[in-house]
Parts: C-alpha cells; sequence; structure tokens
C-alpha cells in the first residue's frame, strides 16, 4: 500500500511533532491554561457576518471479512446522535447517545498523533488515496448507489450545504502496525457511493492495522465518528493547520466527557436522545459564539422562568404615568406592524390552522352555549353563542393588541353568569335589562382601568394567584358536571325495586328534557377514554395521532351523539330555536334597556359590575400574560392595555345584544399559537426541530370568526346532541385543567412518602416541610374560597380571588424569597430585593451544580398553566 | 500542618515510585497486556472459602468556609449509587449513578501519584493524621453525633461486617501545593462522628490544597469517592503493597469507564439507577470469582431464556423409556424433601402469603363457580366450587410434584365445560352423569400419558403455542363477557323512547335473575378504573400500594356489591342455596353413573374425553413449564408426571361428586411463589433487592384450601353478589391475559410506523417485514381457531390447539433457527441443529454489541405469560 502522497502542500504529517508527550492528558491541572479551543490562531473567522460551519454527517465504514472476502460496510452514522446499523434486521437503530469506552478514544490519540495528518489537501490527490484503500468500491456500479442516495431519506432532512465526513476502519492483516491518517480537503468533493447520502465529503479518517484482538478498530472507528460529530472539535479540526491543533482539539474534547462508572451502567445500553440538548453556547469560545449568532442557544421555558421571571423583560408593563398612556403607546407600538398582520398569513400552514382552530372555536361555542342556556333558562343559548363568537372574535382580532388571542366564554364568566341569573330570579328580576346594566358599568369600570393603566400590576399575579384561580374554576367545573347528572337521575329517577318492582313507571319529563328518559352517565367516562388513549398512543403516523388529539373533543361529541341515536336513548338534548331569532321566546336582539326592573336597578348594578371587572381583569391578564411570555419569541409585541379596551367596548356590545361575555381563552389561543409554530425543518435523526417563533398574524383569526359567523345555519344540526355529552366534556375540562397546575403536584406530594416523591427541582432547592406548609396554605384558601362560594354570599367570589393575591404577599413574611422563587415566582419588590448573581444561596456553596444546566434536564411540571376555558 | 508521621510500618510513601510516568494513561495499546486487576500479587485470596471483602461505605467530607468559617461537612455518600446532600432542601437526593468529569479522575491520579500513601497503617497514627486536618472535629460534643448515627435508617441497610471509607477534599489557603494522600488502616477503627454511620473506617484519601477555581476539591474528592465504591477497585486497593497497584487499580478502573460525549449529554443530568445492575462476574479477575461464588452473578430471566432455552435444564424432562419410568423417578426425586416441604414453611413469610393466595382463591371460586353455574343452568355452582376447590386443591398440595402449584377451575376448561353442557342438551342428555362418564376416560386417558411419559413432550410447546392458547381463551372471554351484558340488555330491555315513549314497561324477569332491571354496565369500568389506578399509582406506602392491588378483584367486588346495594339497583345476583346441598335441586353428593341416559353414551363420552384430555394436558403442563423455569431457583425439582397423575385422580373424584374440575391455573400460582420470594434484605440505596429463592413447602397452600373449606359457611352472603360484577372480572382477564402476550405486542407492531416502534431486542435481530410474516401467521391461526369455534364443531377446539404445534414445526421451512430463536424459542431438534456456540449469526461480525449484556438492559415484553385462569 501506498502511504506517500507526491508533493503536497498541505502535507504536514512530517513537519508535526511525530510524539507528542501522550502524557499531556492529565499533565494539565488547571483547567484554562493548557491547550483549549480557545487556542487555534484563526483570525479570518473572527470577522462578524462569516457563514456559520456547515453540518457534518459522519458515516463509520468498516473493512470487514479479512482474509478472504474484504469488503468495505457502513456500520455506523452520526449527526448529532449515533445510528447503528442491526445487521441481522438489516436496518438502521433509533437515533442515540453514542457511549465510548476511554481506551478506543486514547488509542485513537496515540494512532493519530503516530499518523498521517493531511490538512487542506487537494481532493485530486486524496482520491487515490482513497482508491487504494478500497478494493471493492472501484467494481461496484457506479450508477445504482447513485440512485439509492439520492432516494435516502436522511437526504432530505440534512440542510443544503451540508458535508459529508467518512471514517474508514477496518484489519488489513499484511499491515505490520497500525495506521492512523486524518485527511481535510480544501474543497470537498462527491465521492461516488463512498458516503450513504450524496454530499461533498471534507474530512476522512483511516485507522487500519494488522488484526487485533476484539473490536478494537471498530471501537476506535466510533470514537473518531463521535469526535467528528462533536460541533467543537469540528470548529477546532476546520481550522487546525497541524497535528497539534488536531490533538489539542481531541484533548479538549477529552477534557469534557462525561465518565460513568463501571458496574453501575452498561456500556452498551442505548440512551435515547435526551429532550433538550445542552447549549453548545456555553462550550465555544467566544469568537465562534459571535459567529454562530442566536441559532445555538435555545433557552427552555424553564430557564427562562427561573433566570428572568415570567415579567421581568415585558417592556408593555412599564407604567407611563399619564392617562390612557398605555394604551397609546399600545397603539403605537401596533400600528407600525399592521399591513404585516396580513401579509404574514401567506403561508400554507395558516390554512390548517384556521381548520384546527375553528373546529375548536365551535365545539366551545356549543359546549358553553350549551351550558349557558341550561343555567340562565334560555335566556343565553347556542344561537346567541355562535352569534356572540363570531362577531366579538372577527371584532377582537381586527382591532386587539395581540390578535393570535382566541376570544371565547371562558370557565370564570360562565361561574359568574350563572350566580348573577340565579341573584336575578331571587329579586324577580328581567334578566336580561339587569345584565345590560351590568355590562354598561363593566365597561365603564374597564376603561377606568385602560385609564389608570392598570394592567401594569398584572406583575402582582403570581403562580399563586393564577393556580389559586384555576383551581376554583376547574372545581366549580368539576363539582358542577358531577352534580348536573346526579340531578338528572333525580330528575329522572332509575327505577328501584323497592318501590316499584314488576311495576309500571310512568314519568313526565321535566323542564329541561323533552321526554322521559334513562340518564346514562357513560358519556363522559367515554369522552375520558377517548382523549387518554388517543393521546398517548403510538399506532398511527403523527399526524393521524396529532388530529385524533386535537380534535378529540369534537371526536367524543360526535361519539356520544352516534351512540345516543345508535341505542335510541332518551336523554335531554341541547335546546336550539328553529329558526334564527333569540333562543328566549319573544325577544328582539336589541335589549331594552329597563324591561321591568324598576329604574334604580341600573345605577344598583354597578355592584355586580364591579366584581365582574375584577374578573374579567383578571381572566383576560392572567390568559395575556401567559400568552405572551418570552418563551414563545413573539416580534411583535403585546397589548395589554388595547385588549383590555377591546374586551370593554365588546362588553357592551355583547350585553346589548344579548348575547354571552367574551374574554380571551387561555387554552385555545395557546393551540391558537402552537398551530402558528415556526420550526427548523431540516434536523438530524434523533433532535427535536428547533423553534423559531411564531407567525404573528390576523388573518387566521378573522377567518376562524367569520366561519364561525356562518355556522349559525349548523344550528339545526345542533340540537342531536345530548346534554350529558357536554356535561362530559365539562367535567374533563375541570379534570384537566386541575391536573395541569403545579400546585395538584404538590398536593400529590402531601401523600407521598419521601421515598417515591419524583425528583422535583422544587425538592431540591426547599425543604419539604416549607413545601408541605406552603401547600397547606394554599390548600386552605382554596377551601376558604369554596366555603364562600358556597353561601349566599358567592358572587363576591372574584374579590375573593384577588385576595389572594394579598395573601400571596403577606406570604413574604413567612417565606424566604429564594423559597418563593422556587414555589411561585417572584413579585416586583422581591425581585429588586434579590442582587443580580445571588438568586441562589448555594451558588457560593461548592457542594452545588451548576443550576443552569440542571434546570434544562430536569423533568418538570408543565410551566404553561392551563386554565379553564 | 504536620504530615510527616514518625515510625510508620507500613509507610511506603517514599519508597514508592514519586513519579510514574501519567502517559501511561495510553501507553497501553493492547488490552490485557499492561496493569490489570489480575495483577496484583495476592497469594492469601487464592485460597478457597476465604470470606468475602466486606462492603463498602463511602462519605465524602468537604472542608467549607475557608478562610473564616473553615468547617467539615459531609456533601455526599456512595454505597453502589451516589446521594448527593441537597444543601438548601436539607435532604439526601435520590441515588442515582454517578457522572465525573475525566479531568477530575485524571488530576486525582496525580495527586496520588505524587502524594502520601500509607498501605496497612496502624489506625493510632492515623488518629493523629486526622486529628490534625479536622480543626472543628475535636470540639464537636463527641455524644449528640454518636445518637444521630445509631438512629441513621442507612445503618438498618448496611449488612454487618461494612466498613467506611472516608474522602476528606476542600480548601486550605495557606498550603502552597495541592496535597493528596491514600491511606488503608491495617485494623479498621470506629472514628467518633467523622462517618454519618457508626462504621469502623479503613480507608481515607486526604485532597487539600491552595484556593482553586470551580469546584476542583469537590470534583476530585467525588472522583476519589466513586473510584473507592468500584467493588473492582475496592478489590484491588485491598490487596495492593504499593503505590504502583494503586495506580494500577486506578488504571485498570479508567480503563472500563463509559465516556459520554459532551454537548449530547447533560454532565449533570441524574441518572437514576438501572433497574439491572451489569454482572461484576465478568469484570473479576478468575482468582475472584472463585471466592466470590455464586452471590455475584445474576442471571436475568431473559438471559436465561434466550441462553438455554426454557425447557434446557429440565432433567425432569428427560424419557426414561420405561412404563410409569418418569412418575417413579418424580416420587423418587420428591420423597426426601418431603420432611421439609413442611419445616421450611415455618416462617412469618408464610403467613402472609397464606392470607394473600385465600384471598385470591376465594375470588376465583366465586367468579369461576358463579359463571359455571350460569353456563351450566345450575348444574356447577359455587357451593360446589368451594367444597371442589378446597378437596382437589388440598390433595394436590399434599401429593403433587409441585406442591406450590394452586389448583384451581380455569378458563380453558371453563371454556369446555360450556360446550360440553350445550352438546349434552342438544342431545338430551342427563348432564352429569355424562359428564361423570367423560371424568372416567379422562382420567384413563391421563393415566395413558403419564405412563407413557407424554409429558416430555412439552418441550414441543413453545411460545407460540402458549400464546396461542392464551390468546383464544382471552378473546373468547372477552367476547363471552361482552356478548353476556349485552344479553342482559336484551332480556331486560332498556326502555325505549320510541316504542314506548311515557309508556309503562312490565317486563318478568328472565331465568337468570329475580326481579325485573335495568343493567349496568358500569362494574366492569370501575374494576378496570380500580385496578389502573392503584397499580400505578404513588401516593402510599409500597405496603398499601402492594395490598391494594394485590387485592384489587377483591376490591372490585366489594366495591360492586356495595354500589349495587347502595344504589338498590335489581342486578341479577349469584344463584346460591339456601342450605349445604348440591346447587341442582333434587341431587344428591354423587352422580349416579347413567342417570336417564343410554348405556352406550358411558362409551361416547371417550370422545369428548379425549379432547377434553388434551386440553387438560395442554392446561397443566404449560402451567408447570412456566412454574418450574430456570428463573425462580427451585432447589427441590419439578414432577410433571406425578402432576399430572395427581390432575389425573382428582379429575375422577370430582366428576363422581359433580365438582368442577381442576388443573393448575398459571396467574394464581406464580402469585403464590412470588409472595413467597426468599430476598437478600441488605442494600445500598437505589439497589434492588437480591432474589434468592423461593419458599418452597405444602403448608401454605394446604392451609389455603382448609380455609376455602371453611368459607363455604360464606355462602349465605354470596348471594349479594351482582352477576355483572363477576362479567367484568372476567372482561379484565381476558383484556390483562391479552395485553401481557409478546403476540399482542407484535399485533401492535403491524399498525406502528417504523419510527415509532419501541427498541425490542427482537427488532435488533429479525428484520421486521419477517416479524411482521410471524404475526400474520399467528393472527391467520387465530383466525381459523375463532371460525372452528364458532361452528358446531366448537367442541373440537382442544385439538386445533394441538394443531398449534403442528404448524410450529412447519414454521422451520419459513424461518431460519435464528429468526425463532428471538421470535419464539427452539424446539429440542432445532436446538440441537445449533451449533453451541453459534445461535448468534452476528457473533461472527464485529459491528454488533455483546449480546449478554444486550440482553441484560433491554426493556422486554414480560416473559411471563399469563395464562387465563
Amino acid at each position: 500500500m501506498e502511504m506517500k502522497l507526491p508533493g503536497q502542500e498541505g502535507f504536514e504529517a512530517s513537519s508535526a511533532p511525530r510524539n507528542i508527550p501522550s502524557g499531556e492528558l492529565d499533565s494539565n491541572p488547571d483547567p484554562g491554561t493548557g491547550p483549549s479551543p480557545d487556542g487555534p490562531s484563526d483570525t479570518e473567522s473572527k470577522e462578524l457576518g462569516v457563514p456559520k460551519d456547515p453540518l457534518l454527517f459522519i458515516q463509520l465504514n468498516e473493512l470487514l471479512g479479512w482474509p478472504q472476502a474484504l469488503e468495505w460496510r457502513e456500520t455506523g452514522r452520526w449527526v448529532l446522535f449515533e445510528e447503528k446499523l442491526e445487521v441481522a434486521a438489516g436496518r438502521w437503530s433509533a437515533p442515540h447517545v453514542p457511549t465510548l469506552a476511554l481506551p478506543s478514544l486514547q488509542k485513537l490519540r496515540s494512532l493519530l498523533a503516530e499518523g498521517l495528518v493531511l490538512l487542506d489537501c487537494p481532493a485530486q490527490s486524496l482520491l487515490e488515496l482513497v482508491g487504494s484503500t478500497h478494493p471493492r468500491k472501484a467494481s461496484d456500479n457506479e450508477e445504482a448507489p447513485l440512485r439509492e442516495q439520492c432516494q435516502n431519506p436522511l437526504r432530505q432532512k440534512l440542510p443544503p450545504g451540508a458535508e459529508a465526513g467518512t471514517v474508514l476502519a477496518g484489519e488489513l492483516g499484511f499491515l505490520a502496525q497500525p495506521l492512523g491518517a486524518f485527511v481535510r480537503l480544501r474543497n470537498p468533493v462527491v465521492l461516488g457511493s463512498l458516503t450513504e447520502v450524496s454530499l461533498p465529503s471534507r474530512f476522512f479518517c483511516l485507522l487500519l492495522g494488522p488484526c487485533m484482538l476484539g473490536k478494537g478498530y471498530h471501537e476506535m472507528g466510533r470514537a473518531a465518528a463521535v469526535l467528528l460529530s462533536d460541533p467543537q472539535f469540528q470548529w477546532s479540526v476546520r481550522r487546525a493547520s497541524n497535528l497539534h491543533d488536531l490533538l489539542a482539539a481531541l484533548d479538549a474534547f477529552l477534557e469534557e466527557v462525561t465518565v460513568l462508572p463501571p458496574g453501575r451502567w452498561d456500556p452498551t445500553a442505548r440512551i435515547p436522545p435526551p429532550k433538550c440538548l445542552p447549549s453548545q453556547h456555553k462550550r465555544l469560545p467566544s469568537q465562534q459564539r459571535e459567529i454562530r449568532g442566536p441559532a445555538v442557544p435555545r433557552l427552555t421555558s424553564a430557564e427562562d422562568r427561573h433566570r428572568h421571571g415570567p415579567h421581568a423583560h415585558s417592556p408593555e408593563l412599564q407604567r407611563t404615568g399619564r392617562l390612557f398612556g398605555g394604551l397609546i403607546q399600545d397603539v403605537r407600538r401596533k400600528v407600525p406592524w399592521y399591513p404585516s398582520d396580513f401579509l404574514d398569513a401567506l403561508h400554507l400552514q395558516c390554512f390548517s390552522a384556521v381548520l384546527y382552530i375553528y373546529l375548536a372555536t365551535v365545539t366551545n361555542a356549543i359546549t358553553f352555549g350549551g351550558l349557558l342556556g341550561d343555567a340562565t333558562d334560555g335566556a343565553q343559548g347556542v344561537l346567541e353563542s355562535f352569534l356572540g363568537t363570531a362577531v366579538a372574535g372577527a371584532a377582537f382580532c381586527l382591532m386587539a393588541g395581540q390578535p393570535l388571542t382566541i376570544l371565547s366564554s371562558t370557565g370564570p364568566v360562565l361561574v359568574f353568569e350563572r350566580l348573577l341569573f340565579s341573584f336575578s330570579r331571587d329579586y324577580s328580576l328581567d334578566y336580561l335589562p339587569f345584565r345590560l346594566w351590568v355590562g354598561i358599568w363593566v365597561a365603564t369600570f374597564c376603561l377606568v382601568l385602560v385609564a389608570t393603566e392598570a394592567s401594569v400590576l398584572v406583575r402582582y399575579f403570581t403562580r399563586f394567584t393564577e393556580e389559586g384561580f384555576c383551581a376554583l374554576i376547574s372545581l366549580i367545573f368539576i363539582y358542577d358536571a358531577v352534580g348536573k347528572m346526579l340531578n338528572l337521575t333525580h330528575t329522572y329517577p332509575i327505577q328501584k325495586p323497592g318501590s316499584s318492582a314488576y311495576g309500571c313507571l310512568c314519568q313526565y319529563p321535566g323542564p329541561g328534557g323533552n321526554e322521559s328518559q334513562w340518564i346514562r352517565t357513560r358519556p363522559k367516562d367515554r369522552d375520558d377514554i377517548v382523549s387518554m388513549c388517543v393521546k398517548t398512543s403510538r399506532f398511527f403516523p403523527s399526524v393521524v395521532r396529532k388530529g385524533l388529539s386535537d380534535f378529540s373533543s369534537v371526536l367524543a361529541i360526535l361519539l356520544g351523539c352516534g351512540l345516543d341515536a345508535f341505542l335510541g336513548l332518551a336523554t335531554p338534548k341541547l335546546m336550539v330555536p328553529r329558526e334564527f331569532k333569540p333562543t328566549l321566546p319573544g325577544r328582539g336582539w336589541l335589549v331594552s334597556p329597563f324591561g321591568a326592573n324598576p329604574w334604580w336597578w341600573s345605577v344598583a348594578a354597578a355592584l355586580p359590575a364591579l366584581l365582574l371587572s375584577i374578573l374579567i381583569f383578571m381572566d383576560q391578564q392572567i390568559t395575556a400574560v401567559i400568552l405572551n411570555r418570552m418563551e414563545y419569541r413573539l416580534q411583535k409585541g403585546a397589548g395589554f392595555h388595547l385588549d383590555l379596551f377591546c374586551v370593554a367596548v365588546l362588553m357592551l356590545l355583547t350585553s346589548a345584544l344579548g348575547l354571552p361575555w367574551y374574554v380571551s381563552a387561555t387554552v385555545i389561543s395557546l393551540a391558537h399559537m402552537d398551530s402558528l409554530r415556526r420550526e427548523s425543518r431540516a434536523c438530524a435523526p434523533g433532535e427535536r426541530p428547533n423553534f423559531l417563533g411564531i407567525r404573528e398574524q390576523r388573518l387566521t383569526g378573522l377567518v376562524v370568526f367569520i366561519l364561525t359567523g356562518a355556522s349559525i345555519f349548523l344550528a339545526p344540526v345542533l340540537k342531536f346532541i345530548p346534554m350529558p355529552v357536554l356535561y362530559g366534556i365539562f367535567l374533563y375540562m375541570g379534570v384537566a385543567a386541575l391536573s395541569s397546575i403545579q400546585f395538584t403536584n404538590r398536593v400529590k406530594l402531601l401523600l407521598m412518602p419521601a421515598k417515591h416523591q419524583p425528583d422535583l427541582l422544587l425538592l431540591r432547592h426547599v425543604p419539604l416541610t416549607r413545601v408541605h406548609l406552603f401547600t397547606a396554605i394554599q390548600l386552605a384558601c382554596l377551601g376558604l374560597l369554596w366555603i364562600i362560594k358556597s353561601t349566599p354570599a358567592a358572587i363576591i367570589f372574584p374579590l375573593m380571588l384577588l385576595g389572594l393575591v394579598g395573601v400571596r404577599k403577606a406570604l413574604e413574611r413567612v417565606f424566604s424569597p429564594q423559597e418563593l422563587l422556587w414555589l411561585d415566582e417572584l413579585m416586583p419588590e422581591e425581585e429588586r430585593s434579590i442582587p443580580e448573581k445571588g438568586l441562589e444561596p448555594e451558588h457560593s456553596f461548592s457542594g452545588s451544580d451548576s443550576e443552569d444546566s440542571e434546570l434544562m434536564y430536569q423533568p418538570k411540571a408543565p410551566e404553561i398553566n392551563i386554565s379553564v376555558n
């Protein structure tokens, strides 16, 4: 075998030190002074604006079958993670984190140190080298593999400009001693069928030698491939000018490896790719950081939240001090974006987002409309719900500060409306006129809140408040749904054998239903089962699964209706008027200002309106804060004041027309944003796509609500929907919301012995007794709220919710800021009270790991609280 | 600080080479020739019978607070896994696999190489050393910590004889350069409050030095502790005679570490302890293996099964060639154990096993008795079920070859009895006399099978047969349970609004029930929910959880009955006679031999008896094979022939008395064995207890069946059990059995896109198309069986089940032995056809990992098939 290459410009192997003392590995007691990746003398890359290095695809080709049947065979490939050829099964393994044995890395190092290193080698001379070590490749049919190469699904995943690196390893018995060679081409070339995908090859690593016990060359080849797949090694080796630089890069790699002791971990176990990769940003020397730009760092929500707090970076929440100052600023901020709010919608993704959100909106309109009709004896109904959703939603999308918000009837408002209705019945009031005055007052109060820039107070709504709010509404949902169903069994009792065995049962229908019937509570089970199974299943392609899971409530309704019809059950059905007119018989679309009520009730309505204003303010702003969080990377900014202003105006409109009241709904708005995610497409096997941002525009929302308006003509079909199905969805929503909040997890901790508790970050930093104390206080608050809700004073519950902010403030006297940071979030004053770098007292203590990286890897409770909408 | 120790005998630091070339790390290109743990010149340990080394508890004490507030503080501890002090939360972390940075290990190595190594140091002189580096310990109150030490829960876990190793690390600013010292005491001493638990200290590692950037000493201390916690390093360092040996042991450790590349894995992520530790056996040099004996290697069931096949090690299944030869051998093998079969039961664990199995047996007796009564119109019933279970079970426990077996009515026999009953009704036969003759013939056939040693054929029942058997019965269960419930809705129809809206409904009860009623299918949901929730919950201490999960079917019955009574539902109830007499009115306990049947039916009964014999043989022997698997480490051997003989005799008895037929039941017998597991008690945090064996005895079974017999007086209470509850349990059993078999997982694979498939070992070794082909053939067989089962020829289904063995044999022509090994098991001839070491063709291919270790770590489908019992 001829290893000498004639006339190489970049040929530096002979001039490089042939015997770097391998003791250098541990002759470096102080990290940072030895050979480090900061080292390479690289002047050109210091300029800004240099394009970032191309992605590298690495392939391990092994020479098998010595001595009779020599054959090169691809046995592994790497982009970020390792894929191994399952020889017997004839397929690629799942991507996994590569694990190496330390000796194979060390052997690779000494082989390279004594071997051949060609940097910036011209392609032509290399071809000879490759030809001589490829006894079989030359005789292959060159066409067939190339067609395979083009059809390779991996090719589509790799971004344009990607390059290949090939490791060639194996036994050649006639060699006297092992031979290592590392080649970097000056200009990469496409080398026929050498690589699985047709990419220009940039790097080659050749590891050949006499027969060796075990899997020496295979392991060394893997080590070389893993090394080449490391971004920092790539960075260094692309800029290396001699053997010394190459070995320095290898040593820098060794400095950073994680070591698992033998006997505690099986080296052949395949570790699935972690959910979140450690930030390369920290590892890169400063020049690289500048070049790589924002594509590399990836802030996770957990990191964000704990580093900055949820609101720290919201310039929208700075008080201007002038009347309507916030509103004016919001308008000023949003106006320049207005044309782009429509142009940015020109993408196919928006089409599917419209379909998806339309279905969700219609489902919401049906569910809340039906329940509202149920609660107000038909003063509100499905028809009003459709009309109101369409009008209010579309108007909001056109005017609002945050057009991604989907307006909907929400749980808290539904609860309040029910209380208001029973209040007006207690005083024999004409409901809709009274409600109109409540609406007028609420709009007024909200305008005052806008004028005084009250939205900046949103910073006092910490997770403690949000979760109290969410938990109470969820519990009301669950209690109501179960109560409704039990109530139906009372209204239409199950035949008891004692009372009328063998007897006859003649029952006249109650006010809500239209026939004597047996109420079956199964729809809710079905609903739960549908959404549970579907969400966790792995059976269908992801598109189908996503569809099934997203439309689980639609499916549950359809399934419920189908079964109801199939079994011919006489369940109470949704009430829908036969024509396009208000559900309440005998009223026009415009609500008369007084009706049969004495005039002074229009003034007295200010009191419930005050409570409703608090509720609407909290509901609207908590949702707005969640939607405008840092982690969604919104570019066009928020509009807290403008949003509240729009809600106030729409309040007036819907009250006057006798339509339901609307505020921003958390879950459906999040779903809207999620369906508009921009993600990086090309990605390595096993890697999760990069989140780039959200298509911020007004068009999808607008179209959704226009479609919802058009769906009013669906109304005649809706009368086949059985009420128990809606109660089932209601129950499911309550349970889902309750189980999504951290509070619930902490309540579970109360019941769990310490040994079985999950390894939550929270528990690493706060003593268990303190965690329990915090949970107990929250439970007590919730208990108190529940008691108030059960008394005749129920209608004041919004005030009590606001009281949670006070309780949270008082907790500052019980808990340290550090504890509150982990258990909750910090209020504005608390944030200021903690020095910039001193949030974690353990940081100063050497026994603690770096919190930053811990934060990124911990399995955390979902960060996004699902409010009941 | 005075570091010179006067007059040390074991003082070898000065004579040891001060500067071992640290390049030795990678100067060892061929593993096995360099310094290795085989090296230490240790003569005494070569003798057999030397006690194994004591367990080592390692503690890391750090010197914190330089320079003002020096304080030693324990920050980590190790036995097998690492526990870290969560400083802020004030508690120990969950045990996890320790991860190290490579530089910290290398720095530790160079520090020790240049430091002080005292081996076999007398304790007294060490105390001075420790005293001088313990500025604060001396002033501590020596009593208080000692009381803490005794109360430490860790102390109870550690076995007697355990020793401690302490790593002392930290910054001492006045030191000019870092100082490392390693001390091994000749005789370990208890050193006051130095260690958290009061153990004699054997090893000390001291790492002190000037202030260093980062967490240098902490990480080096951790590295030293992890090193000390490695069993092989312990072995070497206990026998090391000089610095060179110590460094060689460290290098041997480094040779074996697993390396994770940076950027692919976060070094601070805590890896939970693996389910199964890699075998230390492979790592130990040969001398150690002899000394350590059988406690170290731990064969997992997966390893067993694939290495040996399930039957390869059953001497009980060797044919003798003589008439009744197997039976005689079984008796000869079991007789010597007979006295110990009662003496071995003297353990508290047997008491709880009795309680547990008694409840399961009674539940089974009720369920199967109830269903049998239902299927045979009362020819069998709950009373017969109780009586039969007690008599047959107790007799079997006294006589059988495998007394851990619990006899019970099983699914297949229940299915056959139902078919037999409908057959006899079709021919207007007197059922019980006809059944008596079937029983007589079955007993005869079974005796022939015993005489001819047919049980050795059990080796032809591979997983293919077992799963076909199980799947068919499970499907029949599910189909029947659903059918029964739908049937009840037909018998007692749900009121339909179309037919009789507002109308009256007067229904006379059908034959099974006693009142007009509304059938609710909910008990089954409840049952599922109870067992699902409870089994996955982490809320209660493990004892409570285990109890709840074990008794979930009892709980489901009680809950079902309670709800049924509370809601006053008129469900059909279990039929129980009012006094102690057969359920069928007007018959005595002894069945008349002919009744109203013509005499020749007693001959014709031979035909169904032949089928039943096949069924009973298969059912009994499949269970017996599962129970006698290698992985349960049974010491007293199996008795396949003797067991079948006992079943035949009991067949005769139960037929004559008109009691149900009994064979061994898989699930309940496995539960019995599980409740009698012997496990190692003392174990390190994070380690799973070692399985030692099973208390093989006859007493627990005997007592269970005596109690069951006594429970006949419970019968009056049983009439409150609603039949739908039993159907629900039936359904649950079917679903559970179906979901436990590998076949089901493979059917799921058919529906899953390759990307989402779990990383099953199977899929790594067999091409997906071949896996799908195998599954499709199994599905086709099952379809054929189902069709036959649905025709009037249903009663011949046992013959068809046997046909599965033939199909499996034919599969040899379609699949290679290697594929069958992974998809199924090997039949005797196939085992012989494969060369001893050549089972895995990939073994010869360098690209493959070692299968042994892969087998131990792969998440596998449960190995134990749950037959429907």
